[in-house]
């Protein structure tokens, strides 16, 4: 099969969306944006093996290569629009672009995004890039960068129960149960998209969690050029997850696992009571995990007693 | 190295562009399209060892890797502003990201395009993905479904001696001569975004040439539903190519070979004589090798006489 029929296939959908002017099938997609908005560009990559097991059903893939992005969209505050696909694959397997296809546009229709181009290529390994573009009212982006000392930490969600899925998933565990919800938060991370655009004049930093809560919680302090104080005692756990294994192991989920796409975002403490509205308005877990401080790193305390921890978030290299 | 270190050290350089908002080092970038244009969404991936061979320097693969991404911009007449890299590569071997950095830079700044956002993966094959974005006059627009019965079919520069050069590259020929142009032809494709622009009112249609002249003129033909008439005697070679290669692989090269980024384009008979104008203004070669005409499907003669060509252009699986 060549690329062409291959894209016409299993990609070239209609298109319902006024805003694409020209959809898949030229050199490029031609879309309108919305005069007075910003538009917000983000690109993330899973890579078979690496980033997801190998045996992982093909619906799931397509599914969790779209939820990524969404996720990074929401971490700004934005609305996301369209996106285009780099797929690279062994062999134009036509199950497998079957599967993976009714998963990429069931995660993108749920977001009311709209696929205008891509690209597929021959790889000895299956690699998925999604680039998606939102777009936002400039007066509402929420960047990494905005936390100050004094602002309250939350996060959205019960973190860990992504990573504790992925290892029941690769320890061959049964998937009932427990482990069946956990695995689900691994393979369809639900995106908090409503409920980070309703916080844009709340919130004065956010990012998504891919690399666990202590990475990416460094990475907008980093931004912010701030410290955290964190008590352990306060993170949000599954019931799921703590009946399924122990303390230490579920600490370590949530602080170093990642692959959660939960939220986490600070605010200014006087500002707590209304963020607490919101999330019951949008019925979403919201729990403040500490606060911002100035300095640098991050103080973990576990009911009150200094915790010493060592970060095994994810590493790319 | 983990990917944030990676990304600050080789990517993040800082960006002297207005429209960039936020750019790199945020969930996403915040970009600000110009009122009134609309947006050119393309992306465009190469695989090591698919679509370059395993020994290209790394400089040369990074200024490809933008190259191809502003020839489909170019070929649908819009100006490139800005870009994300998808970058998976099996380990961070410093020396080779930064001259691949510096490649990639190089095509971005010849092309006024900002980098401002990506994604850095570990995969076994290397796999380079840009997305890029240009933007437009609604009015200037070249797609390829505009081409009619009587219009002429012109193409720039010398098709086939990028494929020519990869041959001599992959043959392992000595780098001199004609041997270093054709090769150059292929490392560093001069992508024709000041012509493209310059003929958006002109040109009925256009492609960009990445498969091969014959099958990229034959997606041109289905998208504008025609067929066309090539006279093959009036392709033009340089005289590199006829230096180095008999007339049939010649041919066969420009015909099937791909990779040229040369733009296929078509405008009405009556508008020949100022495409020949516009082009000696931008010192481009242009030619007419053609015209299009009712029906579907290529008809090839050669000096008149009926010439049966049998497509071998670039297959991906």
């Amino acid at each position: 099969m060549d690329e062409f029929a291959l894209i016409r296939r299993f990609f070239d959908r209609p298109v319902k969306d006024d805003s694409v002017r020209l959809g898949i099938g030229d050199d490029g997609a031609v879309i309108v944006p919305d005069p007075g908005r910003e538009l917000i560009s983000v690109v993330d990559t899973i890579v078979a093996g690496v980033h997801y097991p190998l045996d992982l059903p093909p619906f799931d893939v397509g599914y969790r290569a779209v939820a990524i992005n969404l996720s990074d969209v929401a971490a700004m505050g934005g609305r996301p629009r369209w996106m285009t696909l780099a797929l690279s694959i062994p062999q134009a397997d036509t199950g497998w672009l079957s599967l993976f296809a009714e998963g990429l546009f069931t995660a993108a229709a749920e977001a009311k995004v709209s696929l205008v181009g891509g690209d597929t290529t021959r790889s000895e390994t299956t690699v998925v890039s999604v680039q998606m573009l939102g777009d936002i009212d400039p007066h509402d982006v929420i960047k990494r960068s905005g936390a100050g000392p004094g602002d309250s930490i939350f996060v959205t969600g019960t973190p860990g129960d992504a990573a504790a899925g992925l290892s029941l998933l690769k320890s061959g565990s049964d998937q009932t149960g427990e482990s069946e919800y956990l695995i689900g938060r691994f393979v369809r991370p639900r995106v908090r998209l409503a409920f980070a655009s309703s916080i844009t004049r709340l919130a004065s930093a956010a990012i998504d969690l891919s690399d666990g809560l202590y990475a990416d919680l460094q990475k907008l302090l980093m931004a912010s050029k701030a410290g955290a104080k964190l008590e352990l005692a306060q993170l949000p756990f599954s019931a799921e997850i703590l009946a399924k294994f122990d303390y230490d192991a579920v600490i370590n989920f949530a602080l170093a696992g990642g692959d959660d796409y939960e939220l986490c975002f600070t605010v200014p403490r006087s500002k707590d009571a209304e963020i607490h509205a919101v999330a019951k308005q949008n019925q979403v877990q919201v729990t403040r995990i500490g606060r911002v401080v100035s300095g640098d790193g991050i103080e973990c305390t576990k009911d009150g007693v200094p915790f010493e921890y060592a970060d095994t978030g994810y590493r790319h290299f």
